[in-house]
């Protein structure tokens, strides 16, 4: 029925070419191997500039944004300080039932085996879409088959319904491992989430510039699970709302405001270590490296925030809508004055706007690596689009960073009228993995 | 609270700057109007060799993808041969009760004028997001901004109940020039279409290789019907499953084999002017130049197919997944031999694989210009992937074209076992508008 023969035999060189190996191009004996490895000796160059774990520039890793890869293995997992990507597919697992600690441990060896694999551009598995015997199911489903990987990252995370169910079982023998900053997250004013997609004992955020390699590789993660984890809930994200480098220019969220203008910058390497990476010191060592996501579904009334006036909108967020400046004036750049006095007596910035609120000087100097994503997931039964932002924030502690921000933005943030969370997940995200080993190994030794 | 002031007085070349008109650019006095102009000459230059209402090569229409533009007025509406860009967001529109003739005529009207400077790489309005009053709601909602328009094109249809509602009424006195061809399709054999996600009285097809940019047209477009028109479903999606043009590489389906090998290219005139174009000597004059619009969201059982054989996989489809050639031999490209025999003695291409039933000569010769999108709409509660194929196709009459065709795949393909169709629609694109024009004014006329 195939040309196709088993080759569980051909050289190790040709299973390399991975997602490359289309028989017309293995017809024609380029070994692509050499390839890789050039590419692959580059990316090892780019990163003794930058220290290692840290994400790659680009142009470093290949000649266009498209044919970018990211390492997978390293002090930090990718996907975090990583210039963020342009699309997004999350995913929050669930255990089965029956799953126990070696069947987890096993599970995170498959997942971190593929991840490594996709990440570089290769298929899910060893025979890929195409390649394998006839009689047998494929070990990658195929649709990112010709595609360059587009800076695909896979981030994994724990929830802490892994540690301890909600059931109180400590099925995986972890329980008096949780990191103390693997808070439940409180409830903040206004919260109306829907536990169907809030949660999750696993997760993985995928990150590429092309959604057909995110959703690939999601799916083929979900694949791999089969039988030990299943999807509990996930989020496509057709555009970035945040840079987390110099190099990028700053996003518009679905307010039509430039957003994360102040994010964390992946330069800013003092800022990074103080506030997105856990530290030996801070309670769990296992953590050490690692970092803690906090994801929420963020659903925007748009249709009401398109009938309020410009300016009305521009007083909410605090800054302008064209520059993106704070309304005490300058450039997108310029610090905020949040004492400039307009016209009228009052600050120029209002006290309850979103970018007062939010700026470290009023959250004790505390602030957040963010990567969200704007998403639309079609329509209500209103005609009204179900659309929104979806956050996520990396840090080294929510105790100390998301949870008193979000407090402080859920009581008072003018934006609230025109903002409901939906969902929500917090996850510990442990360091990079070593080759050989798989992420979160810290955790069973 | 804004530094911007109302506007309504900049000349109108500074309002032609349209969506390039941010205060820093401004600033520099750069004027936008000659580049566009420019852009505009050299579209034009290139239309004299495709014939008018062509599909624009991009490297005639802009330096890089990103940049292109397409014409929005024409003899044809763009968006069905343009070669197919990456992105989708799809939307049907139902009528509000109290809308009448004129209100639908003013409707029309409004998102011509709206849709002809999206696609243009201007706001929706003209005072755009950012640059009108202060104290009036922006006219453009603003997250495409700072975005070129990656190929956007908006494509207008006219669904059976605009003409006839389903209780019966003829509420724009239409009822008598509903094209025969406008057929409500049939019940095929294993549909399982949910009311909410089928049906329409208006849809609007958004295009664009950036998906921010197609969801901020849809958007706008909503906006401006507000109280007049509001939407019934709409669908995103994040990956072409077809090509259109011969210079653009087969994407692939979520089944991870090429799709729309096979398909209608723009380069193949005579087919296109007898498969896909209405003419005026086919019943309803005024649909002469346009073409008729099926859409089916068909969901994939995703999890089910990737535990199948590679061997039966490519068996159903009738191609091998890799090259995506015949199972009869050759390349992707070599017409597949249905008449090949296999060594067991039957044909090397299943009688009742997907490229056999679906291929032109078991159907009198029909054909459909596909322009489908991969689609994944988050998961359902036993953690499989709401995925699949979001199927669009043009053709210049569904009862000679997509119905029998979708009549012989219902009962027989082997595919059926993994796939389910849950939303339709049919819908009336009218020829393209003139220039003070509106779309579908001939309808009316």
């Amino acid at each position: 029925m195939t040309q196709h023969q088993p080759d569980a035999e051909r050289p190790e060189a040709e299973e390399a070419a991975g997602r490359s190996g289309a028989p017309a191009e293995r017809g024609r004996g380029l070994s692509r191997r050499g390839v890789l490895g050039l590419a692959g000796a580059t990316v090892g160059a780019g990163l003794v500039g930058f220290g290692a774990g840290m994400a790659v520039d680009r142009a470093v890793a290949g000649g266009s944004p498209d044919s970018a890869t990211y390492p997978f293995y390293g002090t930090h997992q990718a996907g975090i300080t990583t210039p963020a990507q342009d699309r997004l597919h999350f995913a929050a697992f669930d255990a089965a039932p029956g799953l126990d600690r070696d069947g987890l441990i096993e599970l995170l060896h498959d997942w971190t085996v593929a991840a490594a694999r996709m990440t570089q551009g290769r298929p899910a598995g060893k025979y890929g879409p195409a390649s394998g015997p006839s009689d047998a199911p494929p070990d990658d489903t195929g649709e990112a088959l010709d595609l360059p990987p587009g800076g695909l990252t896979l981030t994994f995370g724990f929830g802490p319904t892994l540690f301890r169910a909600a059931d109180g079982t400590d099925r995986f023998g972890i329980a008096s491992r949780r990191p103390e900053a693997l808070v439940d997250l409180p409830r903040f004013a206004g919260d109306a989430l829907v536990p169907a997609i809030s949660g999750g004992d696993l997760c993985v955020q995928a990150c590429s510039d092309d959604p057909q390699v995110a959703v690939h590789a999601i799916r083929n993660l979900s694949r791999i699970a089969f039988g030990r984890a299943s999807i509990r809930w996930s989020q496509l994200g057709f555009g970035r709302t945040s840079s987390t480098s110099r190099s990028q220019t700053t996003p518009r969220n679905l307010f039509g405001f430039k957003d994360g203008t102040a994010n964390i910058k992946s330069e800013d390497q003092s800022v990074v270590e103080d506030q997105v990476w856990a530290s030996a010191g801070d309670g769990a060592g296992w953590m050490a490296g690692g970092s803690y996501l906090v994801a929420r579904k963020i659903r925007m009334v748009i249709e009401t925030w398109d009938r309020q006036q410009l300016g009305e909108q521009e007083r909410i967020i605090g800054r302008d809508k064209g520059e993106g400046a704070p309304l005490s004036g300058g450039t997108e750049f310029t610090e905020p004055n949040f004492l400039a006095v307009a016209k009228d007596g009052g600050t120029k910035i209002d006290p309850d706007s979103h970018v007062r609120l939010a700026h470290p000087s009023v959250n004790g100097g505390a602030q957040l690596l963010r990567r969200g994503y704007n998403f639309v997931d079609g329509n209500d039964e209103l005609g009204r689009l179900n659309a929104g932002l979806f956050f996520i924030a990396f840090q080294r502690d929510p105790r100390t960073q998301f949870i008193p921000i979000q407090r402080r933005l859920a009581t008072n943030d003018l934006m609230n009228e025109y903002v409901r969370h939906v969902g929500s997940g917090v996850f510990a995200v442990p360091p990079g993995a070593t080759e050989g080993s798989y992420v979160g190994a810290g955790l069973f030794a």
